[in-house]
């Protein structure tokens, strides 16, 4: 079956319309991307434009380099970053970015966001990591592209899989998800956002709290992914 | 008066879909069952199914053990929780399971929710207590079921009543409420979630706070409960 | 003129109507109140009713002493509260108790709400006392009219006009505010609500901070009261 | 083109009506305003009308000392601190005034409220400014005039362009923003607000956090300002 592409168009248009319903965004801060191999291309927001305005045919088509290949708009200026982690990660097939409050606080604060009960492990198995800030030669040559380098490297560190943990906050900066639909990946975003709220509510009531026990979180993980799934109905 | 399953359904689809209103769940994250024991069953949601979409009929009715009667689709996983819960206590007539944010952030840090005022008092008669998480032979066996079975040794240590005190939180997981109703059993929801948040704050304001006055806790409680209850009007 | 109870009724339900879409309650967690000394009576809401549910008829009526004059349902069970302070202050025409979180907050804890800035300041002439909680003998004798007089037992103690201090918090339950007219002691809970909230805040971003000069809450408390206020338009 | 009067009172109601939308001000708490060197005037919301009765013909207009011109209603009683700032930087267009909830919180703890991360740097050039709490003497002279002499004071001290940081909190009362337009102005309420609530977040989460790299706040703040932005769309 070939891919349609005004149906990724619409997709990604419907996706991003999403961002502000779930209270990820405000204004026009966040931003979903599509990755299609049959057709070879990126489908990503117009920079700047508010939601509530957004159509298919104002989505930006590029190829897998970020090139243009359709669209009178700029695309969003964090294209660069989606554009690296789609080359390095073939298995994802959307990518959300955001400046959801409460995962920047943690961004802001430098730290991994600890896994500390069940709704963090039914999507993230294990802690959210954090990355290192840019250095000044990154942010300098060529920023956005470096963003994606880093957070490759933070899961290159620490040997994670990315579709087992599908979503990174960068340092003074914010979250990341994805995931193998756009869907998915603002699905991820918002649980981030929710977990975010709930590890920093935990730690206020017990600042001695430990993480959850390895059993629970791998339980949790596996009763909603792998073979072994229960969680939901047959698709 | 035999009772009716098919006002059942409806009552519990309703039920359910109180739980977003309430700002209870975000997502699928949660579940309401009615048990019946003229008929012999339980009523509870579908697993994974969007609170909007879901209808009466979609209500999944199983035998007392939790055996399927009838309906097409999956009940909630944490089936086997509602029906050791049912099984222990005949008083109770519904359950609710959710993942409310305030209730989740006690479970994760592993503490009872202390009673400091008569907001709590006026449902909970003492503070809610935190269960113990499960160890690695009970998360392997019979997660769900013996997730209902630590709730039961909870309440059976601390000799508590469970229509005194209509919920708990799970350590590492999250609240679990009960009532006659299940109506009732979503206030307690409501209820247990505000009451999380207040003494969140009450202890932020002041840590060194003591808990309530047994004879103010005790005026609240059966003000509103038992024979010489006085708020309300008459049914 | 006569005063016109009609009229009254329609005033105390639209009162008790806006307690939700100020979110300063839940379920049915607040009552307002008027006194007419010309009709001799205090129009309070019933008890236990939902606001969406409550029609200027469900009003109950009742002398100065509390005794019900007109209405088929249970007034508020805080009616004595409400008695005790009308008898002690004729100045004031309208009273409002409720459940707000941040103000329950602050009540929970046994701590006055400090005065750190403007928007306090333009309400509230100095800290919001927090009375203390009450006695066993007071909740086993006449809990709601022993509240009220705790609450006049603070306002005499601190020689506070309780025109120029429309509200406090009592221990280990929550807020009280009054006003010349019910909308005023809406509007005064509402206040009290959000700086309650911006107190809380303002401590944890600074443990050390020091209240606000007694020049500057002088000069924006009577920018808005007295003869010599300016702020708004002459009516 | 000589600037239509009707068009920047419609454009300042509107902007008016905005703050309660975005969340910023309860009740009648906040108010914007526009100046217009060609027509030599000032437009500013009526003090104390509430936001959604309030039509472009309410609008009240001054001349640049802020003596009434047109209108029936009291300008806001904040007008002086506008007029202040006016006359101080003529690169301004728009000017708002708020109490909202966390931009009070810093301006109560008597704290600039530091720069943590992107979002921040996207829209102010380092930290935002808290400027002290006005003498007993200069509250007694021309509270509201000196409220904005306060303002110019901190930024002169500083060496801060009013541009390149658009807005302050003033200490025990709150924040103060500005831009090119009112519509700007607003923005810039609306992100203060929001980095506030991140800030406070991020020492909650880590309270021994260093401020942003300044190679990361710089790339942020001139991908949207100035020559060599590139982000949104070109207008």
């Amino acid at each position: 079956m070939v891919k349609d592409l005004n149906e990724i168009k619409k997709r990604v248009c419907e996706a991003n319309k999403t961002l502000p319903s779930h209270g990820l965004v405000k204004f026009t801060w966040g931003n979903v991307s599509e990755v299609c191999y049959e057709l070879g291309c990126i489908v990503i927001k117009p920079s700047g434009v508010d939601y509530d305005k957004l159509r298919p045919e104002d989505m930006v088509v590029t190829d897998l380099d970020g090139n243009i290949i359709e669209g009178d708009l700029n695309p969003s200026s964090d294209l660069p970053t989606h554009v690296a982690l789609y080359k390095a990660w073939p298995e994802i097939g959307g990518i959300v970015h955001t400046h959801s409050t409460e995962a920047v606080g943690w961004a802001q604060a430098g730290r991994d966001i600890p896994i500390y009960g069940t709704t963090h492990a039914d999507c993230f198995f294990g802690p959210i990591p954090c990355a290192r800030s840019l250095t000044e030669e990154e942010v300098n040559t060529a920023y956005e592209k470096e963003t994606g380098t880093v957070i490759l490297e933070e899961f290159t560190n620490r040997k994670l899989d990315p579709l087992a943990v599908p979503g990174i906050v960068v340092r003074n900066h914010g979250p990341f998800t994805w995931g193998k639909t756009p869907e998915q990946a603002v699905y991820n975003s918002a649980v981030l956002e929710e977990v975010a709220k709930m590890s920093r509510l935990t730690e206020q009531i017990n600042p001695r709290v430990q993480p959850v026990p390895k059993h629970v979180m791998d339980k949790h993980y596996y009763r909603k992914h792998g073979a072994n799934a229960y969680y939901g109905q047959k698709s």
